[in-house]
């Protein structure tokens, strides 16, 4: 008997089943949230729930949505013409909060993995091609991590574009801001050597 | 718009409010969530609201409780004749969880701090002494943590007790396990010489 209270052993419990927080946070935090239980455990439980009975998946870009069609698909000042595909939707998140692009996506919701029985039947590609037919897409942005299944994927999708005049490509590999040439892998810094790009003041 | 979902958004905003989780670990964990929402959310949700409805104060030690009396002081296997003082819940947990103690608890709810005009007004210490009185108290154990306020705080309650024959001890002072001798504090390191104590075989 670890807790003077079952009210908090259940939040606590909660908590240590997530992703990043041990038992020691899972404290932590359920101690803050019943020092103030009215506010901010309400809340809480509410947006969950909310979450939990509400949320759909975008008709479109197969994104969690709170509708048919998720918030980035139903903008109108999004660019139409350029999709952006990516593996999930923590990818598609991670771009957004760079801010640095203005059209629509794609989640494939997994990589082509013959190893683990993922072929491409199992992932959103049918409907990539059907839509790029549909809505006269222009250009396609392969935000796919580096990896052999990323590749696979990658080769996978451009040989179902042959027919088309869909512009493919890939987002830029090599050395990432902050990170020391002698860590890299020989791979991603011969990659970063023969892709060189010319020097541009002010370009940092 | 930096989310597809507005009900994804919420539930970031939820989690990145608490202690200890930044924005990226916030998103982690709400699309963890999103994967599983009748399982987890639903449950995750009920226990929030559990806890925001139903958790009271112990009427004895003023730790959280699910009821009149906590789990603790309403357990008969427990030492009644010992009570462990604490600054606050966290502390009681944090002992707790060493399973190294068996008595029972009494819950400060802070540390007398002229500066932070806290006296001992606000804390609950007048009715530790009518409970020392009551439930013939033994021992008093002071689990506070060293520092002035803490050491002012033992010196007031100390003297509130002079009329009785309760016996008072303070947990030890010394040197953590596993932290390093040079980076001890001065204080900490000639105490713990001061304070020294006889080698015993197997006591590690």
């Amino acid at each position: 008997m670890k807790y003077p209270s079952k009210l908090i052993e259940n939040v606590v419990e909660s908590f240590s089943g997530l992703p990043g927080i041990g038992k020691k946070s899972a404290m932590r935090i359920a101690l803050h949230l019943a020092g103030n239980p009215e506010i901010k455990s309400k809340k809480f439980a509410e947006s969950l729930l909310a979450m939990s009975e509400h949320l759909k998946t975008c008709n479109e870009c197969f994104s969690y949505s709170d509708s048919e069609l998720c918030n980035i698909c139903s903008n109108p000042h999004r660019d139409n013409f350029t999709l952006c595909i990516v593996e999930s939707i923590r990818d598609l998140m991670a771009i957004e909060e760079t801010q640095q692009y203005r059209g629509k996506y794609h989640v494939l919701n997994g990589l082509i993995s013959p190893v683990d029985g993922i072929g491409p039947d199992k992932l959103n590609i049918h409907s990539l091609v059907n839509r790029i037919n549909t809505h006269k897409i222009n250009e396609l942005i392969m935000a796919i991590r580096p990896c052999i299944e990323g590749d696979t994927t990658i080769f996978y999708i451009n040989r179902q574009l042959e027919n088309t005049s869909v512009k493919v490509s890939l987002i830029a590999r090599g050395i990432s801001f902050g990170s020391e040439l002698e860590f890299a892998d020989e791979f991603t810094l011969g990659r970063s050597i023969a892709e060189r790009v010319p020097y541009q003041q002010n370009s940092h």
